[in-house]
């Protein structure tokens, strides 16, 4: 059995470290000098919409899968009719454009916060009309980690807004202020099985995730982002893992962005659930049953950016795992993380904050 | 941070995984055409005794380990003054020849069966005499899995072993009706730090490890065998993992032999405790301390011999992990691994019968 990835970077690298534990080996496709992925199988050096090199690889695989949402679907729908490549395509079509995006939520009637499109600046005022401001101003495509976006506070953003971001699709949004974000991670067969990994709880900065917690200790809301997930699921026919990003305002639980891929805020479960994220999405799109997605104690996941702290005071705290994913140093990159596991909640956090003072003394 | 390992079997793959994680890369040295660990690393494919094969790795590499016992000793030493080789090559010569492994045991006072130097036919008459029969007659060197061993049971067995086995260094053991086999393992750094896995008990058929649970509820067996391990880490400077085996025998604990490698016994670290075998030995030999060796529940490893159940019904137990070596299937070879970790032993051992069960049927 082989899986063929495009992208090779460390979503590659770990899914391609679970395949190889289960006896299934990965051939990625990725234009980068050294992806991380490379550590754990051959490489084809080329563009991802190159279509010999698709072709290629769909013909050596058994399956294709993604790992990064800015693959072109027509990249993928061109190789459907050679190997079965799951997510689904038109998954990742919907996830690809926040308005396609939340249309697909109405439709589930999962909530959400108040959105307009935004093609001409009259769009613009008028979506500050019917929202109210402060609100995101936000392309509808090819957005990630905080890029592309945009806040108009008062109505004098309004026109620097439209400066910064037009000539391409829009999006305005409410603003939130919402009192934490929460994501939910689900995996479905083939054959339909789903299942839902517990409530993760994160935390972002500059756009960036900094911070992850499962399980998140809110029985409502959990319910609520697993039924969420089982009808997003089962609407676009979905085979693998999905991720599905959520805002807490008061007792509401509002969807903010799903990604049709394995995420960076269910790094934890590699540790700290009975099957990782990485396993499952491996088990799904080999037409596997999912397995058990229940924790193993308290989690805690730390992204480190920028800098590994290499034998670091920090390595020494009891159930931690680094994660280096190979990468060269540079700011504000995601280099890797470290997991904490732990039996209580407040013993996880305990882990984290000596971690996080270690790493602050670096 | 390169380390180059000599061996690329499974516990080449395991360590290069355990490596790779921690952003550590692994460079082999492995004659075989297609070895496990080729999907983590590099392999040169030349013998394990080619000065210029060795020198290459020596030369490239950070450090040199090693994954299994039969490399000769001299090849380490010829490197030694080039890159730092772990664990320190005479802990591999003491382990290499099961009379001196003997005698170390008897000078740091660890109890062990009777044991007779067999060099001729009458030093087999006379360790018959001294030890009484059953026992159990051993090549000294080069044995593994229960290969080249002969039990003698009566006096006219004497003169079949002896045409058996004669034509090499010969050992001669008492044979123990214990009541079952256990193994410790345990890891020290360069610095001297050292720790100690909670016991695992061991069942092997035909010579081969076929289940192995831990922590093995026994503790005052469980701090004898700690001792031990300390005594014989600390006595060979030891820097990596090792593995000593051991014979329960009513209220005895009596050591049977060590292995200055990962070790299969401790395969289920992975999964059941805070730091793997696998991640503690690389810890080592780059310098680290070692990382916790608590378990994290209570865990069973069940070697899977000659064949692999993808997608087996047994897969779709709660709490389980099949390791997939990637080797071609033979009849008596070590393909993969499962592991099971449970809350409870009850329940560990509940998950291994329905395992074992789902396996019979294949």
């Amino acid at each position: 059995m082989r899986i063929g990835i495009i992208g090779a970077g460390q979503l590659g690298q770990m899914l391609g470290l679970a395949a190889r534990r289960m006896g299934i080996t990965c051939r990625f496709l990725d234009p980068s000098e050294a992806p991380p992925a490379a550590a754990v199988g051959e490489v084809i050096r080329r563009p991802f919409g190159d279509s010999a090199a698709l072709a290629e690889l769909a013909d050596s695989c058994d399956v294709v899968t993604y790992e990064f949402e800015n693959v072109p679907v027509e990249a993928l729908l061109g190789i459907a009719d050679r190997v079965p490549v799951f997510p689904p395509p038109e998954a990742l079509r919907s996830a690809q454009d926040r308005l396609s995006e939340k249309r697909l939520f109405d439709e589930l009637q999962i909530p959400l916060p108040a959105y307009r499109a935004v093609d001409s600046l009259d769009d613009l005022h008028g979506a500050v009309k019917s929202i109210g401001l402060p609100l995101v101003l936000k392309t509808r495509r090819f957005g990630y980690d905080g890029k592309g976006q945009c806040v108009v506070n008062a109505p004098d953003d309004i026109d620097d807004a439209w400066r910064k971001l037009a000539g391409t699709d829009l999006i305005a949004e409410e603003w939130l202020d919402f009192d934490f974000e929460v994501s939910v991670i689900g995996v479905r067969s083939a054959g339909g099985e789903s299942a839902t990994y517990p409530l993760t709880h994160n935390e972002h900065k500059d756009g960036i995730l900094r911070r992850s917690r499962a399980p998140v200790e809110a029985p409502g809301f959990a319910e609520k982002a697993e039924s969420y997930m089982k009808a997003l699921l089962d609407r676009l026919d979905y085979v693998g893992v999905l991720a599905l990003e959520l805002f807490v305002v008061g007792d509401r639980l509002l969807a903010n962005e799903f990604a049709p891929r394995v995420h960076n805020s269910g790094h934890w479960t590699i540790e700290g659930a009975e099957t990782s994220q990485f396993e499952n999405h491996v088990r799904a799109i080999t037409g596997q049953a999912p397995g058990a997605t229940a924790c193993r104690g308290h989690s805690g996941m730390l992204n480190l950016i920028g800098e590994i702290p290499h034998g670091a005071e920090s390595l020494q705290v009891p159930g931690c795992w680094l994660h280096d994913y190979g990468k060269s140093p540079r700011e504000g990159r995601k280099l890797g993380h470290i997991t904490v596991v732990a039996e209580s909640a407040d013993e996880r956090d305990e882990r984290l904050r000596q971690i996080e003072a270690a790493l602050a003394k670096m």
